[in-house]
């Protein structure tokens, strides 16, 4: 590990960052909220970031996994503690431990809050709220592009073909290509989801908030009601379809831009996502128009495809409290919740290319019992998957799983039910937002204790970065070399 | 598949358990309780055993594993339907979901049941509930001696090297040998604790029932109360020790029997297992201490040693309602209720086999990725995991969760909490007993309808056979032959 490179590119880091806070500051002068909560944060990032520019961002020895690794670690951590700056500058909360709750649910796209009545904030804040979803979800693009496949981790390695070998600098030119495609595509799809719930009746502000939040598969909201509050089928229906496009890989549009329809068609994940979709969104309406909870065919179908495509898709958004929805509707959410959206999206949790190949795997087990003589081979995408390959995919899985029963000890620990600890964990390591029963839709995360509340924005942060680029760090001797 | 060698060993199945009707006749007739509940069903089986000795037991086709499949799975069939008979003849229940879900629940070694007042039972009843559970032990230690391993199934394959080929019949002196000395171990615990818990002051019928429910990790009681009732502490430590006995390897008892001690410390599942009880009983009696929930810390050493042996080793007693413990007590208790005991014991759940396995995979993959040319192999009691073995476990991980997410669904379809969906399902999957929230230890599963009853019975014994020996029975034309 060469600790100088690392030291110089976190200034980097800094002086990036601090360009972030020029938005929000400008909101809070349009709005007159003070340019304080803002101005401070960037200064002292942009007197970081100065510094870094004179003694020279880039260092002299090339930087290798192990450094890439350290860099995406130091960039999350740095833009979620810089980030609950704000929060506690502007006074809405006086907790450190909230501020950088909320920071890191913002930066992760996780989207839970301990705000409970965010109509009364500040708009500068709220806008700064969905602008570290919609940046932290372009960060999660980057990983997914650029640096994930370089260091092989679980289904990501899928897209190596695609994705640049290990020298992550001299590649750098691709990677900035890609990932600049990927960024418009991000960006246009906002502008479009702005349109449209302009069109439906929602302000600029509310429409560049909501759009940010659905794009980075957040979550936050302008209202306390969420998306609910504007009673407007059109809107739900647009923020649904736009949940649904945030949750596919990215990778895809950029195939459609230039044209490679027959591997869109022929994407294993893509299939397994919509298939999920259907059958879900299948499921809960039927159980809904059955109980008689909503008045129509058309209402049921209306919440259902809203709630299974927010818990799919890792948003968080609500238009109804699930958490009182019939027990077999309730069971195929708490699996949406589990498994999340596609690989190389903005989506968190356990990702439909993991879960479609571990399904690959149980039918490959049970078919070899059957006929012990058969070689059975796994394809994904039509191409066959490699041993390693499919060991890193169940490597993820099952360390999502050990992460997931640590948390929600802790969590218990706090004298809350078991399904509160159980929800609230899968909906923080898989970015989503709100759980059931104590975290529900309508709730939020303030009444945890401070130790609950520390452990679970870490836990986002290390879903967020697919649990083994934080695993690795605690490996001995791996940051300093052998 | 030759469907005749299969109806001729029915046939044999049913002369065998014919017999197994017996001993309840017997406690009938001594307590007037009339001969008709066991004395009918006795007699048909005998009926149907008769006619398979005339015309014979045997094929002259040889069995092969796609018959030796089938007769596992008819032979916990008919004796699960065959026992629910005594419930409905004896009028103890007149509904015949109720009478099958407890017989099945009884053959599995589950011990989950519909009956509210047990007190009030035949004496002869109470005897067939805890037969039914004893019997059921033995028929799983042949499946793990002799079965599963020539199935390569799960972590079975490990045992492999000890246990006989494929050609099931060829080796049957070797397999009946191995087995006899099983059942003379599990026969002989069985008296040990007999003889200690009259010791502790227990009635001779009491401490039958009651030791036939601990070796073969069921959880059926005489009293309503469970263990609860003597309040004898020396009763209370006397079952957990043997619970925890009975959830060890049954092979590892073999060894020690023919002195192989070095294996016996090599035994990577056994380590894990102890260690995970050791830590388990910690945090729950440290959890207990803190919440002063009950008088002196030798009290809460008891209460937490005993709760966490019934969980872990999938019995099923109960001293205390856990579901009011504190949180993170009963998330402890939830990872028992998951795991589960030793692979090749009378214990059911993911096994601790399994669950180490799994945890190697992961170390691995970091470690793998922190120095990606670097070859790791695992290694379970000092010898490497082949690859099929190593897919095999995963897959059957895998399913598990599968088949647990699919009952969790009907469950809750009922309309039960999530809470009380997933801990039914993994309490019956894993053969365990009770659960938490409205099926917790001092509650019952009379309340679900007939639907998930049935359900529940299906996936005790999916759990049971350990899912892929059902699993293969889906495959089109597997049993035809192809």
């Amino acid at each position: 590990m060469n600790i100088q490179s690392l030291i110089r590119s976190t200034m980097a880091v800094c002086a990036g960052l601090a360009l972030v806070y020029l938005p929000p500051l400008a909101v809070a002068l349009v709005s007159n909220e003070g340019w304080i909560a803002f101005g401070l944060p960037f200064a002292a990032l942009a007197l970081i970031g100065l510094a870094g520019l004179v003694i020279g961002f880039k260092s002299r020895v090339p930087l290798g996994p192990r450094e890439g690794v350290a860099i995406v670690v130091v960039t999350w951590v740095v833009a979620c503690v810089s980030g609950a700056f704000p929060f506690l500058i502007s006074g809405v909360t006086t907790s450190v431990t909230d501020a950088l709750f909320e920071s890191a649910s913002g930066f992760t796209t996780t989207g839970s809050t301990i705000f409970a009545d965010v109509e009364s904030l500040p708009r500068s804040i709220l806008f700064w709220r969905s602008l570290t979803h919609w940046l932290g979800g372009m960060g999660i693009l980057v990983l997914a592009v650029a640096i994930l496949p370089a260091l092989g981790i679980g289904g990501f390695q899928l897209l190596r073909a695609e994705a640049p070998g290990p020298d992550v600098e001299r590649l750098a030119p691709r990677i900035a290509h890609t990932a600049r495609a990927f960024w418009g595509i991000y960006a246009g799809l906002t502008a479009v989801e702005v349109a449209l719930l302009m069109l439906g009746g929602m302000d600029l502000f509310d429409a560049v908030n909501h759009s940010f939040a659905t794009l980075a598969t957040g979550g936050f909201s302008t209202r306390n009601a969420s998306i609910a509050a504007y009673q407007s089928p059109f809107i739900e229906w647009v923020v649904s379809a736009f949940m649904i496009l945030s949750g596919v890989n990215f990778a895809l549009y950029y195939r459609a831009l230039i044209r490679e329809f027959r591997r869109i068609a022929n994407d294993t994940e893509l299939k397994t996502y919509v298939g999920f979709l259907v059958i879900s969104v299948t499921i809960v309406t039927l159980a809904l128009i059955v109980s008689r909870t909503y008045a129509d065919v058309g209402e049921s179908l209306r919440y259902a495809t809203f709630q299974v495509a927010t818990l799919t898709t890792s948003t968080g958004f609500a238009t109804a409290d699930y958490v009182v929805w019939p027990g077999i509707a309730r069971g195929v959410l708490f699996l949406a919740l589990l498994i999340g959206g596609c690989v190389g999206s903005t989506s968190g949790g356990v990702k439909m290319l993991h879960v479609a190949t571990l399904g690959k795997i149980v039918g490959r087990q049970v078919l070899q019992l059957a006929h012990p003589r058969a070689v059975v081979t796994i394809k994904i995408n039509k191409t066959p998957v490699n041993q390693r390959t499919e060991s890193s995919i169940v490597g993820f899985f099952v360390l999502y799983l050990f992460v997931v029963a640590l948390s929600t000890l802790v969590v218990a620990s706090s004298g809350t039910d078991l399904e509160t600890a159980l929800t609230a964990t899968l909906a923080v390591i898989g970015n989503v937002g709100p759980g059931f029963g104590q975290v529900g839709p309508t709730l939020n995360f303030a009444f945890l204790p401070d130790y609950v509340k520390l452990t679970l924005s870490a836990v986002m942060l290390i879903g967020r970065l697919e649990i083994y680029t934080v695993a690795v760090l605690f490996i001995p001797g791996y940051l300093r070399g052998w």
